[in-house]
């Protein structure tokens, strides 16, 4: 069977019901169709393949704190660890307190806090953030259309209070320099970027391929960074389901609320998969059913 | 250079000063000498590789619950984590609180609450719990002589009040079953168990070999299960620092506060260090500092 | 209006509906009548007024507490405070937590792990504890017929997981010293004292008179341990609605989960009201409400 | 002896040496002499008698909070404690996780998060909040030369990200309203004003006399609310230490970090003491120590 059967037959495999749920905190998310699903996985040697509507673009969400996180590691290399952790943060729960308790350090930068604190560290160094966050999206992807859906943005923008009160609360322990308005709508930019399962797999590709682009053989972030990166991206890529996504898939691996998983093997391949019905915990739930028969199907999980 | 070699240069490139500290906490622990090192490796192909006191034995503390939870999930396969999750548990000091909220279910098998629980499991199939454990220790490294330490497990049985108030706070959700002074018996010599750096790595050689020994051939677990403990000792295998761990060493890997870690490289090698003077985070200084160097050097992380 | 018709008024200016839930946590409390109801109240100088079933017994439950602590701080004076505090403990989510950060000194007497505490203190004093208890409540009250519900004691007895563990935790910080199953044998003696409201308010009325039983002139603790045991009452009496009951009734007191409560103007009356349904924070529904009337009505609050 | 006299008696007892340590967490509060010491007591009759630097004025900090609260009170009645409870808060640690647990509604108003709801509450009223605030104080005290020290208020203002977390976190519940800057603005002039000891004990002497000004006959409170207060102040009124006050001095109080503190009995009086020295929970060292003598020589506590 060839890959695409393969994906198809997984897809097919999937239970009748989606017992997930579309996030609803943002009203621009609540609207999406959740039938929708999508997959495009590509190979370091750039063999691709997908099913379904994996040319449709969805709102990336989390997803991007990887690729801010890969920005601003390029620039402060181990000097970032200073202001960020790289532990699991356990509970969503405990994040407030752990701050108190770390004095203001984030458990690690794919939580919230974490990824305001690394878009506060990038403010230093991007004259123009946006834009220069799209053109790294862009070089890594090698498809100039990318961009940030302006109605998710502001949507998100809107219901920032939370975020706001993270920010002061870090400002207080004195790990963050900048403007709170610029760090929110940085921010809140970074989670609005759309892209395809396509494009999606291709812009994480790099980190199957230690740090390389395998488009333009541009060296993006060193191996032993990429190696670092892929560990952050295990141990807290799925909020409070790491866990069971090590169990599950086995690789590292990063969702959204946008209902999208981009998941990758080291030197072999990337693949991104979209369904917007959500588990209790926040992860796409046809999404990991997926992913799990992927690599149990396709080839060996990490360990 | 060979793999000898390679292990005494990375012994001498470790810092003059060992600025951990032993273990007191049971007077037992407290009187080993802070200048011991040793390291074992061996590959699934049966090569092996040492350096310095690698056939002296230590107690191994924690290390023992992946051998202690390997047996009871061969004999409760999936239904063994509807008592126990695979999450990562944050800071120690959320123990308590996260055990109230999840009713009494430990967020992993790697924390005293979870192994206490694996150790309830085992008391519902074991005859003879002790004997039934060293003969499967016995089995997995070929060695007969591997045992107990009494005083050792004489030491934590004298200070097991914190243990039984965990044992008491489960029962009080209905997640345990066996008799309290039983289990923390059981828990005590598990825990109590002396092997050399050789015997060690050699013990887990089997999850580095997909779950089949390979001294033997005979099938432990199934490839599924071995994937899954390794993810489980992954996210879980070094306290608080696992994060850390996974980011310096990439390696999935247990410590305990008899300064030995074991880690191991799917497919390739198993390989156990021991250097007792310990981190703040209770793990072993040395033994981190050597085995970040070591897969730098002998090969790649699995990310 | 005398004060039997009062009392009789308040009764029937109760909301229609009872709202509050019987405890069910052991079967034996499960079992009373909602639709009892009694009030007693006894001045300093002796003057009786009642209401409704006032001459029924109860469980007392958690309002004993008060009784033991007295007999502890009877035989230890300041000295007990230093294995209890007496501040507010905020939710009853936070007492482990608390417990943990406080080394195993529990927040006041009035929480289960503070009265866990003075029970193991007077197992060091008492040569027959529960009798010693009882002659205590005998002398109090004037009345020998006050005893313990066998049943009750019995399946408290059986439920007593979760205590076991309090007492273990804070064992393993040195904080108790007695053999386990004699504390929880005390500890559930106690919490089933059985008493009608009349009995109760008699028992309770020296906290009203400066620490002299009005009855026989004997004093039971000084003027000076009187106020503070008044004061430990006022900010911890009501689990976690010692700040609604100061608002709205003004006066220190204590509840149990059997429905009683009982409350003291100080140099002036002591009062004891029953109703076996409890609101969600564990308080008789209708004990509250008649106390804000009756202190609206036959005198000011303290404040 | 006259109370005059006993005044300076019971500051003669106090201990040679003053352990306690002056507030710094702004440069303002740092530059106080810490020897000062002054009290001031006036009887709802209107005798007056002090001691020591009782007419020097000093920040009185959080105790400000109590007149915040009376206008809310004033103009909310019962509808405020929609949203803000009145019930003790446990550990300051707490204070987030128990804001979040109780979904935006801070657990009493004299902690800051309640206090700046108070805050909130009361710019949907005021027109010229300093200035009517200010009103409020001088037709209180009768004394129109108080007001705000404005080189703390801006000191204040400049440490105020912590409070920004606080009132963007409720914000993100929906428990606040108005302008972060605004309500910041309003909190720091409040926390800012300026008092001697005599002007504080004439300002608070309302709530000893059941809500109406013994010197103008106004009704500030209705004997119902001003019991209401003071149950508040008992149970909430010195931070960590409530416990500890209620305990040793016996009456409703509040503190504040300049070093005041207020105390009243109810129909009695009221006392004013300032020493700048904070003990580790925050709260005067010697002013809790000369109330305690205070209530034990002068009168009897509440209880």
């Amino acid at each position: 069977m060839n890959v695409n059967d393969l994906l198809a037959k997984l897809h097919a495999n999937l239970p009748a019901e989606n017992t997930g749920v579309v996030a609803s905190y943002i009203p621009e998310l609540a609207h999406v169709d959740p039938t929708k699903f999508g997959v495009h996985a590509v190979t370091v040697d750039q063999r691709e393949f997908c099913f379904g509507d994996s040319d449709e673009g969805f709102s990336i969400q989390s997803i991007a704190k990887v690729l801010s996180l890969t920005m601003a590691y390029q620039r402060e290399n181990q000097k970032l660890w200073k202001r960020v952790d790289v532990e699991p943060s356990g509970t969503p729960f405990n994040s407030l307190i752990q701050l108190e308790q770390d004095k203001g350090i984030p458990r690690n930068p794919m939580i919230n806090a974490g990824a305001l604190v690394v878009c506060d560290v990038l403010l230093d160094y991007l004259a123009e953030p946006r834009k220069d966050l799209l053109a790294f999206v862009h070089s890594l992807s090698g498809d100039d259309s990318i961009g940030v859906n302006e109605r998710v943005a502001a949507s998100e923008r809107e219901t920032s209070a939370r975020n706001r009160a993270l920010i002061e609360f870090m400002r207080s322990f004195g790990n963050i320099r900048n403007d709170t308005e610029r760090i929110l709508d940085f921010y809140c930019s970074l989670c609005a970027i759309e892209m395809t399962c396509s494009q999606l797999s291709r812009t994480f590709l790099f980190l199957a391929n230690q740090g390389v682009s395998p488009f333009t053989g541009e060296r993006i972030v060193s191996t032993s960074m990429t190696k670092r990166l892929n560990a952050i991206m295990q141990l807290c890529g799925l909020y409070d389901e790491a866990g069971e996504f090590a169990f599950r898939v086995g690789l590292p691996g990063k969702s959204g609320v946008g209902g999208g998983i981009v998941a990758l093997r080291p030197r072999d391949y990337c693949v991104a998969v979209w369904s917007p019905p959500l588990n209790y915990k926040g992860n796409s739930h046809f999404g990991m059913a997926f992913l799990e028969g992927f690599t149990s199907e396709v080839g060996d999980s990490i360990y």
